[in-house]
């Protein structure tokens, strides 16, 4: 098992949680914080988990990136989906390992990415996006993570259709997921997961009524809010200030009316 | 692809989200409900997601169970983490296809099952449980859902120490997990993910600080609620009553003190 | 000052916080509980907050009931609103000591009972209902509560027009709230309060979008959400289960268009 | 009814829900702001409600400020309590026209001041602080106010005891409310109320601890969270970020042992 830092790995090295850095080994380098300068060269060979300490004596935990810490880090253009929705989205959705999933639209490929590595070795992931400088970013994310060659990115618009069929699972965060239901429930295989994230109310409205005229059953839509907290004997309470809203997430599965 | 319901199948039949059976299908064999029976031969050889009537003419929708469907349904002698919870633990904790994990306690089986589901096809989960009458349930459920395979049950003591090491994550959802920590750090991989799920916040704090000196960094602590919504044009608004707490999440990164 | 039980006094019998009993203390009477019966000459003439023994030697405390006591036990027809609501509503709308307050529609009076004990003594609710039923419930609960006095009860429609002028504040808790904006702009003094509380989230989008365009500034909407907690040692945490909605609270204060 | 701005009154301008202004009007005076001056003549005399436009015609409303206006921008050395807390503490606790209440420390007089305006016209507020400082912030804020004749400012470290007695309400917002508890039992009529607001959990268990060793029946603990909503037909959602904590709400009544 490969766990020894190499020339070319991506380290993500830990201050504190609002300062860490995700690099990319690369020998002789040198990287720069406002805390001292890191010699690239002593992490290789070293294992993930090692402590590194800078010119400035400060101590950085060289780990290997999990993919929340990609998502958190890659290039991004838009941003509203967090992890804790993403994470939902997957377990209720049922896609794992082998999975076939649609998902439009791409965006930066945040949850390309992760669908892409939860689907992981066999499975595929069809991207939809209509903006042709949306794909570049998502091909140079999803490329960084390793992950790319699990994904088709499509150009196009899924209102128009989808050129798939018996998909496991259709994955919407779009504007208007509303009129990407219909080809979903063209799209899915019978009894396949059709999962929408919206931050409005409004667009969620639209959607699930969408969902119940074109053939979806258990329809359910749930907000997934996270809260933190300072853990600190004598001194524990949830943090003051938190993200309170990112969007809701719809859920229904595909039916066949025609008995 | 298999998408035929076939004698020995799975199935969950739907109504609406309080009354859904999960059955195995059985040629010949009849499913009664409260709306009447269903002949359960007339499912065999139709697509998922196909409509069933009962004998009273209630519409049944034929879906195959998700990972999710099963967590609710599993035979189960304990209950505290809902699917919400397993979702942020698996992605925060970096668990997919490959990894190998140590849990404790196996109660009956519904995380482990979870997490089976998400390290397939290659990985591993290695599951302690103290009490044997536990590790019968969640035998018997692992195999109902096939992943029995994917899944080393172990009667033993965490606290008393982990047979494996270099494993990916530990995930702990046990009375005194604190006591678990130690161990923990000596199975996992630098770098790698502890989890931990507690319903008070007492436990929660007591395992925040052990795992302060152990060695753990990027420590934090979440809490996952979820809220579900009436979505209806013109009567949209959020449930009335909900689960308002199931337990406290903590996340930590092993790291080697020594430099 | 009175603090010693009177016949014919209020006084809530506390056991624990599901079983607490609102009873009006009757010379030689007896109270029944499933915890044996009480002899209410005992309570004559001892200090509220006394324990008193029941037949089968439980222990009751003899408190006075507050507002917030009376607004559980008394006799109602519908319930959204709860103590949370109305206490941010008293707040936010300035509702104080003289105010003098519109309120539509009275329903079982529980609002208007809070605004009535909040203007004593000399201020004013003029509460407006158009089924006749529900006037009579919430006569027999002011006068019950000693509030009645402070209180004008008009059987009317408010989305016709309200009778007052210069008000200090308007509050709406009713189906059509938007129906009631203009009337409520004509009835306030300049910079008065229109609160309004709405179970859903189309009521109130209307009645902001009203609000907007009749002449209303500092429009706001909140909901106000409780969440209880077991307290206790090494066992603290959120209670399970909890009232997760009840209603949306909009307010905003009425400006004069023409400068 | 006075409701003509007057030379000398407080006058809220208020432009947006980040940008409002408490002035008071003196005549001749000039109010500037980054969106052009205001000729403070120009409002003596017209309505509250009024719009007022400055030299660059931007419109204010001139609004007399509500008690939670007043709360949000009196002089502040401490910020703790939101008026959701105050609200819902001032309702539970059953603090209204003509009670009695000890709070303890005054701080700079927030609470204090909200109190004031409820006991209005008959009722007193103790208000104990060790910290010679905040009690001149204090008696400012609430001469500025107009409510310092309801006020008594105590110089007293009430774990020590406090002069009253057979008050109606006892509230707490203090570092170490535990050690006030016995004190507040002693102050306290039978059945009153004792509210002690806390930011962290382990300052509640303490005080709930000693609340139930003293003599206090009906204790119970809740968090008041406000969510703000967006409102806009077609864009409606919760606001992105919100203050997810300020503190933990205990409540218990009196109740004396010996029957």
């Amino acid at each position: 098992m490969h766990r020894m830092v190499e020339d070319g790995d991506d380290v993500l090295l830990y201050l504190d949680r609002k300062r860490k850095y995700l690099i990319r080994v690369r020998k002789d380098e040198v990287f720069h914080t406002h805390k001292g300068y890191l010699n690239l060269n002593d992490l290789v060979g070293k294992s993930f988990g090692t402590v590194i300490s800078s010119s400035m004596d400060t101590k950085f935990v060289a780990l290997k990136p999990t993919i929340a810490d990609y998502l958190q880090k890659i290039e991004r253009r838009t941003q509203i989906m967090y992890p804790k929705d993403m994470a939902l989205l997957l377990v209720y959705s049922n896609i794992g390992s082998g999975s076939v999933v649609v998902e439009a639209g791409t965006g930066s490929g945040a949850l390309t990415s992760l669908l892409a590595f939860y689907v992981k070795p066999d499975g595929k992931v069809y991207s939809y996006e209509t903006r042709p400088e949306f794909i570049e970013v998502a091909e140079r994310n999803l490329k960084r993570l390793g992950l790319y060659e699990l994904v088709v990115l499509r150009r196009g618009d899924v209102t128009l259709g989808m050129e798939e069929s018996n998909v496991n699972a259709v994955v919407l965060d779009m504007a208007t997921p509303w009129l990407a239901v219909k080809p979903a429930h063209k799209a899915l295989e019978g009894g396949g997961t059709l999962a929408s994230f919206s931050p409005t109310i409004d667009q969620t409205v639209k959607t699930v009524e969408v969902m119940g005229d074109v053939g979806f059953t258990g329809i359910e839509t749930v907000e997934c809010i996270t809260r933190r907290y300072q853990v600190e004997a004598g001194r524990t309470r949830p943090e003051t200030l938190m993200i309170a809203h990112t969007g809701y997430l719809t859920f229904g599965r595909k039916y066949s009316k025609a008995v």
